[in-house]
């Protein structure tokens, strides 16, 4: 999984019928300090995830499983809402 | 699914035949923004999307899943057509 | 799938039994003004293409769709020469 | 496998059902220096890896395989401690 | 495939026991003038390659493909050894 912040929704009235009833959530991958970084992905939200809240998100086969959806052409889903990360960052010095 | 941009076609008029009959779409990624960034690829139009329209597309098994042709060389798909995007780019700054 | 041109072939004598057989072209991807972008690509041609060609590649599993070889070790194919792109660049400025 | 250090972990209260029962640790990629490399990720720990080790992690269906979860929405895990690494570094110069 | 070159080994006492007796290589990817390029992977050997030899390496599925292992959490995989690569530069100058 990847870390991410649910920063918006689209709306699409013509596209695959499998999608239809998925919450297509706009997730900015970031880095290791959680600011931006690289482009947003439309995920299926598949725990409840609102605007503003920091998630971990899968892509690839991953991504069906978790919406249990095996048929549909999803490629990345939200499947965790993350309370608390817990990184030591000296530990990157070390070689 | 990432957001692109449809802004051509190919032709191809030797290739696999699983591929007859599925229009490629030069699609190109876009950005947060709705910029260009990265390379274009080349996307089965699954939804009818035409030149210029803003889409959502897939990569990789989903985009097979897409098409509803399993057993075709298909590793992009476009899966639906964006008619709002809603973000809220404040939500970034937050660390 | 993405945009290549063919430039190149590689000889390799001791390699999987299951690639006996397969051509293996150096194939550099492309960016949208067909210059080259990134690191070349060794792909399975599956549609006759010759050095020079302009093609469509596919990675992943549509790969070993493309080649007819699903228990080859294959994860890029060139699956289409393409005759003619037509991109309207003047899409890519409108946000 | 890439080789990572893990550096953290999170605590995701809601998160697919799937998922509990599984270590997240966060991950961050490496470079042939052992320095950090790319943004961290969150890999699910096979191999009982502590906080500060060197690890090699897959990611993709692999990732399920090794966890042996493959109904879980994985797409990274641990799956071996590196004790050591031996790296003949001469051997880039040569082209 | 991506063209690579092996540089070193690993060492990982604790590992998924499908690893075992997988030799793991330290793989470098390389560009088109065969000089490093982005950060090394580790890749099972599936044709006997040594250090410092030039190979064939793919990635993903394809990967336990070539080492015949579909149950273990392998994603990368040395299959060929590179003899020779013949490329035309000048290829690469026609838009």
């Amino acid at each position: 999984m990847r870390i991410g912040r649910v920063i918006g929704t689209i709306v699409a009235t013509r596209k695959d019928e499998k999608l239809v009833g998925s919450k297509l959530m706009v997730t900015q991958p970031l880095n290791i300090d959680l600011m931006p970084k690289g482009d947003p992905i439309i995920a299926v939200d598949t725990v409840g995830a609102g605007i503003g809240e920091l998630v971990a998100y899968t892509t690839g086969t991953a991504s069906r499983i978790g919406a249990r959806k095996m048929d549909a052409p999803i490629d990345a889903a939200i499947v965790g809402i993350i309370d608390e990360i817990d990184i030591n960052k000296a530990l990157l010095d070390k070689s």
